[in-house]
């Protein structure tokens, strides 16, 4: 049976989540299971990059299935796309290797989170953003995410999926700002469960001046989860890449 | 009583269009009237710019309406916000002359539809932006845009909302490109009914090959609805603006 990894987006805003759940609440991954399982003699389950929470978006996340498919990869994924709702998409699919895990190969992982913060809230944002109705000091906020980079404990911000091994390594942490639109771009070999979440809300006490750069940098090194300011909502956050040493997308 | 102008933004997906209609389905009109009138001792009914359709967006549309209100413009404007859903949302507010009239007094609209031509559709732009699976061409789009600009009777494209003038004056049409999202920014002094969708669906027609630029200017000039291309869907379209010689607002 041919084992195949696809590249796929979401819109997030009418899941609970990424991963599937015991309960019937739909989810992305029991979503595009029921529609390959529609395509395949026998159910299907599918392994994804990581889980994202209720309500986060996805452009970028990669996901691995065998399935008992007689055609082309160009069909399958023609005929997946017509099976899904609009809100998920394929956007590219190709067979590897049955030994292909898109969580345990996975070497680095970009989200990214958006802020609004023009005084009014932008209806056409709302469901793709995080609305602070005061200014932020994005230049504060760099300084301060500054000190995330490298190997570091990240207990402050949140906890492990598996096991309790709190460390990983950052490589990226950085806001830029086109009008009132903030994005946060954070890149990491792998991330705690909440973690970008929570490194996006105490940030944001740092660009309102609530918190002073040495404040957020002494709740970091506290490596205790009461520390961390405030999580921020789902809706502003994407996982928008995930990388791999064996497998490429096209551009 | 003192009369107000407004500034508003509102995401047209769940919405049956601006204009109030005679059932009871939920329009932006009647949900802003209703936000009004619980801060009133009276019903309040406020006058547009102009009507959009079901599923289209605003980010400039302008309304009008008395209050009896004895606070201040600040006040009301947080009222009004406070009260109404998340998908709409009052910019900008301030008190005008009772002789103001949103409509009558526009010098000029100007409204952006957005096309996304990915090959695979993308979920967190599908309630945005049209998309169609192939590479248009923006050049010959723009090509047979320019022959739109200066007054016209625009019959092929639409119906005046009242009385039979099918004549407009077109200042701007013209598309760009960034990656896979085509904007069209159309402004004129005032619109047909469904002139924009039209004029974006059959400029379509054009950008794939469908029709040559001599094709798209023969069927505007026959001046028969009957030779519109295709009308492109409601969800790309926004209202972006509304210019008037006797109201300005803050940048």
């Amino acid at each position: 049976m041919p084992t195949y990894a696809a590249l796929i987006a979401y819109d997030g805003t009418e899941y609970h989540g990424f991963q599937r759940q015991v309960e019937s609440q739909p989810t992305v991954q029991s979503t595009i299971e029921e529609s390959l399982s529609r395509l395949a003699p026998q159910p299907v389950t599918l392994l994804g990059s990581g889980r994202t929470d209720s309500g986060v978006h996805a452009v970028g996340q990669v996901i691995s299935f065998s399935l008992a498919w007689r055609h082309s990869s160009e069909d399958l994924h023609r005929a997946l796309n017509a099976n899904l709702p609009e809100d998920i998409a394929i956007l590219q699919l190709k067979q590897v290797s049955s030994s292909f895990h898109p969580r345990f190969d996975a070497q680095r992982r970009a989200y990214e989170y958006t802020v609004y913060d023009g005084s009014i809230r932008h209806p056409l944002k709302r469901q793709f953003s995080w609305h602070v109705n005061r200014k932020l000091d994005e230049a504060k906020m760099n300084q301060a995410a500054k000190y995330l980079l490298g190997v570091h404990n990240f207990a402050t911000f949140g906890q492990p999926p598996q096991g309790s091994n709190f460390v990983r390594e950052l490589f990226m942490a950085e806001w830029t700002r086109s009008d009132c639109d903030l994005t946060f771009r954070i890149e990491a070999n792998a991330f705690l469960y909440r973690m970008v979440r929570s490194i996006v809300g105490s940030l944001k006490l740092v660009g309102e001046g609530t918190w002073s750069t040495e404040e957020f940098v002494e709740a970091f090194k506290a490596q205790n989860r009461h520390e961390c300011g405030t999580v921020a909502p789902p809706q502003g956050l994407c996982l928008v890449s995930v990388t791999y040493k064996t497998l490429n997308w096209s551009a």
